[in-house]
């Protein structure tokens, strides 16, 4: 994964002033940057940066002026942040897909089938009836149950658990420690004060370009045929908790440690904030947005609204609300003493008067 | 795991009307169900679905009347949701206790002894001095260190982690990712700032019939002899935190990602949403019900209480003055418009008056 | 692991009265202690278990008379209570370093060094290029991606993932299913509804002494060269969520199922209760404490104080703020009281007695 710059500037259609035949391997700010590392240069602020850094190659705008002599060789491009980004998505993809072949002990169960360019790590698990499509990533200790389905190019990290049934797609990346397709919480209370399991028999189906964080877990959905359902598109975040036949809509995303109750519909682009709770058997609109720490206890209807609190209603006036909270004891002093007031004005002789 | 037609009528003490030699090997609802697949009628509503249904057995009432014809094979009960359920719950044990026999590689340590029908996943780890009973189910990757003892019956999912000297019951069900036995938070400050780690000897114990949810964290207790205590037929949900030495009554049930701080006694047949946080060293009373977010900061007496809110108080009384803080820069405006008029009432001349 | 009587009271300086060459293998409570275990008498509440304990030794203070016969024998020291700590320490010392050697089959990757006096557990996986310091504990299915840095005598429990690039200090302690390095949570939105990724490059710097819970996630810094960062002597409990760039400052105390937002710092010697959320891109001063279940969303620049609430702001307003919260029903009744009281008031005929 070495390129020499002149390669770099050919992949962004940029022009070279140095030696172009020096090798870079790896990115870096313009401010920490070593020799074999590429910087990049666009808010003038930093541009001091520029002359004593020891990056081997600078992106700069086309029209950069240096005031001084530069060791570093140039790449010259309409707009260097767009071009480095670009360079940093082509690394990420590379760092991500460069592992490939398996690792042993591996274990993989009877008519399991994957694609071409399949990374398994060593004590990864695959069971039986398995169809796993190409250049699909999956880092050890990764437990994949029976008749599972996966899509291209979806990255496993270490230790996600699919269980038996699980559907994930394609170009989806599901982070270490991640439970999918564990057992839903259902318990029929019975008269002795005992419950009775009621069986989980569905699955989860998490569809296209789906990226999971660590340690988040999705259960099955209850009936057989049915399942929990991410769109494609969703982001969800580390820690989080989607119950059994949830549905998330498309491009929805959720930050870390909220939880989903069993059988809510959360549309499609809603944002979600961290640590969000949403009661079962909603609805909840697309683009909708909801901030952090707020309990949902009704299906939300209009599209576009903001909420917070517990529960939740329009966050303008959650806070107008709140502001007036923080000054409750204040608010109770002054009614106090309009009512020592009221009693003094309603004391005031004024029958007397009338009578006079 | 297939049946005939025959052998399920059997099973539920039904009547065939039909060839009941056909092969059956799932179930269905009835608008999905397909060839070789069982489904049932108990709701008029979907008896549309019976004269197009594929199913290859359906389970109807007694004295189910067809309008036109029906190409399943119909089994004649008192009460086919029962009759449904029940076979679903056969079903689902069959599942759950299908697996059996020792994939390899697995690990297991000295001095350690397993029941007959066991099932043990590649990449488990058994350490040394564990007794496991008899038709326990311990999937892959599954780590049980040394001195542990788990009874009969019980189903350990992929990645489920108990930590030295923990005791699990018979007919637990514990899921993917969680973790019991691990240290408890126990930090001495000193007078420098930093902490001194209070070693944490105690273990974790885990009655019969107890549910666990995935990537749930129990602690040990703190002393040696001492036990972190989940009471028989606790059903715990996923991303529970459960504190050093707290204590969960029977049947007690608690939702996802609440947090039950150290020391704290839950009594038997509470209730306890999801998000809720439960302070340290309290006792919460028998038939509790805490409503989800909620936050517990001392104990509660009184049985049969429900809560909310954080604090939490009476749910009632919660909702009502949530429903006036939602209101309350309403609340203000009208105290300060008070104000004035009394202000206006005070500034009247009726000294003026009296002196005329 | 076993010692005569005549060894720990050499370990303590303590005299022994009787028999001090039996062995001890274990530590007790007083009331629970067995033969070939040893307690302590510190508190004269529990001298009545001095005269009935099975305890084959019991710490007693150097004055210590007993009222009647003891089997046990004694061991004579300054301080009992400490003295047992000691030993417990020393015992839990010796438990959590016994392991050692490697397990088979393990996992290592090329140009990987290991310390001497290292455990690594069956099924545990380290990558390529780790450097890994002496007395390191690697328990089973611990996952160390490529170019991982670990210190001395640090301990990674069952299932640790550590993504590739993590440093963790010396004398750490990480517990089961805690995932280090996974992606930050970082996706722009698009014109068309869908997000893009940004890429993850960054890493996690976990420094000395550090002590983290259970399925805790720390996320790793966006950019190459930066660090999500956790200083010395900090102490995560379980299930908490560190995102991208936090840093987290030295012997800073974080409860359970707490959450840091992206690019947050927080001080030094702050203490964080369970379920706090911290938003993004804050700064949290030295000595900061946060009670439990509260929403931080904006900088605290003052040290030492005490917040509560979400938003949270000073601890002892929030408490009074909630007092009154409760009773707003009522101040609702009583506002309603003196507007009607203040329009009777309005009504008197005030100006008919001036016209007079």
């Amino acid at each position: 994964m070495e390129f020499t710059i002149n390669q770099v500037a050919g992949m962004l259609g940029g022009e070279v002033k140095g030696n172009g035949n020096e090798k870079i391997n790896m990115l870096a700010k313009i401010q920490d940057a070593k020799k074999g590392q590429i910087a990049f240069l666009s808010n003038p602020k930093y541009e001091q940066y520029i002359y004593t850094t020891q990056a081997s190659a600078v992106i700069v705008k086309k029209d950069f002026a240096p005031k001084k002599e530069i060791s570093a060789t140039l790449i010259l491009v309409e707009d260097p942040y767009s071009s480095f980004t670009a360079l940093l998505e082509e690394y990420h993809k590379m760092i991500s897909f460069q592992k490939s072949g398996v690792e042993q002990p591996s274990f993989i169960g009877d008519n399991s089938t994957v694609g071409t360019g399949i990374y398994r790590g060593a004590f990864s698990y695959i069971g039986g009836n398995v169809k796993i499509g190409n250049n699909v990533k999956i880092y050890p200790h990764t437990y994949i149950g029976d008749d599972v389905v996966i899509g291209d190019n979806t990255v496993l990290h270490a230790s996600v658990k699919l269980y038996s049934g699980t559907r994930i797609g394609s170009n989806c990346v599901i982070h270490s420690g991640t439970v999918i397709g564990s057992d839903g919480f259902g318990f029929a209370p019975q008269g002795d004060g005992t419950y009775k399991t009621i069986p989980q028999l569905g699955n989860v189906i998490v569809e296209d370009n789906v990226a999971i964080g660590a340690n988040t877990v999705i259960d099955c959905a209850t009936m057989f045929g049915d399942s929990t359902v991410v769109r494609q598109g969703v982001k969800l975040d580390n820690l989080i908790q989607v119950a059994h036949n949830v549905e998330i809509g498309k491009n929805t995303v959720i930050a870390a440690q909220t939880g989903i109750s069993g059988s809510t519909r959360i549309g499609d682009n809603c944002i979600i904030a961290g640590q969000v709770g949403v009661a079962g058997h909603l609805v909840i609109t697309n683009n909708t947005s909801i901030g952090a720490q707020a309990g949902i206890l009704k299906s939300i209807t209009e599209e576009g609204g903001q909420i917070l609190g517990s529960p939740a209603f329009d966050v303008k006036e959650y806070f107008r609300a709140y502001a007036v909270f923080k000054k409750l004891p204040d608010l109770n002093s002054r009614l106090r003493e309009l009512e020592n007031k009221i009693r003094h004005l309603e004391s005031r002789p004024v029958q007397e008067i009338n009578t006079k």
